[in-house]
């Protein structure tokens, strides 16, 4: 045994044929530590090590020893097994099979992955599992252990999110705005009324004037629709200076950029989501400020080299979920913008 | 004009005695520009700067260069006005006086500090402000403006969480452990169940045996009540050992764990957090695990340099709140552990 238990051709008719632990090899079944230590609590199995029998205590002290996180599997795998569900072991962590289904006759359903709250996970370690699992056409699952051994399932997927808001149009001269301290003022009422009814821009100062946020800003700059005066200079801001301007104010200002305009561009609206402790709030069916739908999405910008730091991420999931809400992580992937979706699921 | 703008005689009697603008200073009437600014909106000012009429636009641009934050501070002025308080500016952002009260009539009730959502705050300004206000008895309140101008209060307080749960006795033999890979487990289930049932230590693995979190299994080695060995060398660990392998294991370890032996000393049980993305959630009302009451509080143990980041912040509060709990921040303050209480109120 080094970390996998064998077991003789009665098991392959006990314990696979019934049940489908292990998998046969000629005439040995071949169990990994966890179902080894699984069956024996069951009382299923008989291990001997070195011409001894081991007991629980044992087996689970040597297999901690033998393999990382071999406690954390062994959790995952007997919740997933007493919730009924046959578990194979695969190149990920596991691989379950559909309710009524096994190895044989249905294909699995899930790939699922056990981490550790403690242990930061990596962007770069997550996309190729989804990828992975979507080009097989599985759901991919995180199976989180916290410090006190409790369980939380999450399902990860890739979304594109569209929305009906359509582009905002101008006839006649460019809207008027000053670039404040850290903040744009739009005075005139026509258009501040304007700007708020078609795409639900800014937010009024009062029944006359419009403030608007930095990414608002540069996108209606970007779009040619305003001019922006810099209360300093007294210069109307190039789009180009108007970003360093806004960067030197939040520095994560490109890159949530980078995530409104693709928003916008895909129908949506973005409004700040500080309240809820990410960057955006998204509302996918704004079509007037008159009828103001709940907002669908909260959105995080996040680099390519982004750690999910796994409380905070249970945190921002755990939030998203509880005032109805989708939790995206939006990354850019090459020329794209990639929305990572994560939820927690009832397995 | 710097940053005040002076009214005459006739100001005191029109804007002073019916509505408490701006402070007296002999015959005249001295009024920051915040309040001159919100004055001019509510058209009951004329305001000159070198022989010319300022208009709002005017007054704003050019407050907005003068005074730091002034936007900020207008937002919170006009919204607290609009509300109907009386505001006086002070030592504070805004002194806020009760309903029904007015400076020479009441004391303030509340010190408001005004803070932009994108500028971490010092928990070392946090600390004398709260302390300040609690010293004359004022309520502390940030107020926090967003990126688009939307505005949160937070009441911030000292508190003292008290529980009910009482230390656990051990008559015998001290209870036997072993340290696993990243947690400890009790093989026995005599003694699983002793320290499950009394004051809720640790977690079942199966029927027959107890996983400890690292901070429970320190606090019960700590007060003797347990003999915890290393699976890897077969012996008995010494709290020393025993706290700096778990250290290696959770680098904040030594920070939760003088939280989680304050709140156990105080009567309280702290589990993991990690479910709501802070270090504890605790109950105060735990007396035997048949019923386990709503935990009451989340707590997040915290470094004396701690920065709060806004938007965190605003997300841990607004789960908690969500959740009906209490969102306390410990912090070791000298010899003492305090608990700070970030709530979001109304005005």
């Amino acid at each position: 045994m080094h970390d996998r238990v064998l077991s003789g051709k009665q098991a392959i008719n006990e314990l696979y044929r019934t049940a489908y632990y292990g998998r046969p090899k000629g005439d040995t079944l071949e169990l990994t530590l966890v179902e080894a230590a699984y069956l024996l609590y069951r009382k299923k199995l008989d291990i001997e090590l070195d011409g001894r029998v081991l007991g629980f205590e044992d087996l689970f002290t040597e297999a901690s020893k033998r393999q990382r996180y071999f406690e954390l599997k062994y959790i995952v795998y007997r919740d997933l097994r007493e919730r009924g569900f046959y578990v194979q072991s695969g190149v990920t962590d596991f691989r379950v099979y559909p309710r009524g289904g096994h190895p044989g006759k249905t294909p699995a359903k899930s790939f699922v992955y056990v981490r550790s709250e403690r242990i930061p996970m990596p962007l770069s370690d997550l996309v190729p599992w989804v990828s992975a699992a979507e080009n097989v056409r599985k759901q991919m699952i995180l199976a989180i252990v916290d410090e006190e051994s409790d369980l939380t399932y999450y399902e990860v997927k890739k979304v594109h999110p569209k929305g009906k808001t359509a582009m905002i149009q101008l006839s006649g001269d460019l809207i008027r705005a000053t670039f404040l301290e850290d903040r744009v003022l739009v005075w005139d009422a026509a258009s501040s009324q304007y700007l708020h009814q078609n795409g639900f821009y800014g937010k009024p100062l009062d029944d006359e004037r419009l403030q608007l946020s930095l990414v608002e800003s540069a996108y209606l700059l970007d779009l040619g629709l305003i001019r922006i005066m810099d209360s300093g200079t007294g210069n109307n801001l190039e789009i180009k200076t108007f970003s360093s301007l806004a960067s030197s104010i939040d520095p994560d200002f490109l890159r949530k950029y980078g995530v409104y305009a693709d928003l916008r561009n895909c129908g949506l609206v973005p409004k700040t989501g500080f309240k809820f402790g990410t960057h955006f709030r998204v509302y996918a069916g704004i079509v007037s400020t008159d009828k103001i739908s709940h907002s669908e999405y909260l959105i995080h910008a996040i680099t390519p080299d982004h750690l999910f730091m796994l409380p905070v991420t249970s945190r921002a999931v755990r939030l998203a979920n509880s005032v109805r809400k989708r939790m995206l992580y939006a990354v850019r992937d090459r020329e794209k913008m990639m929305y990572l979706d994560i939820g927690r699921i009832k397995m």
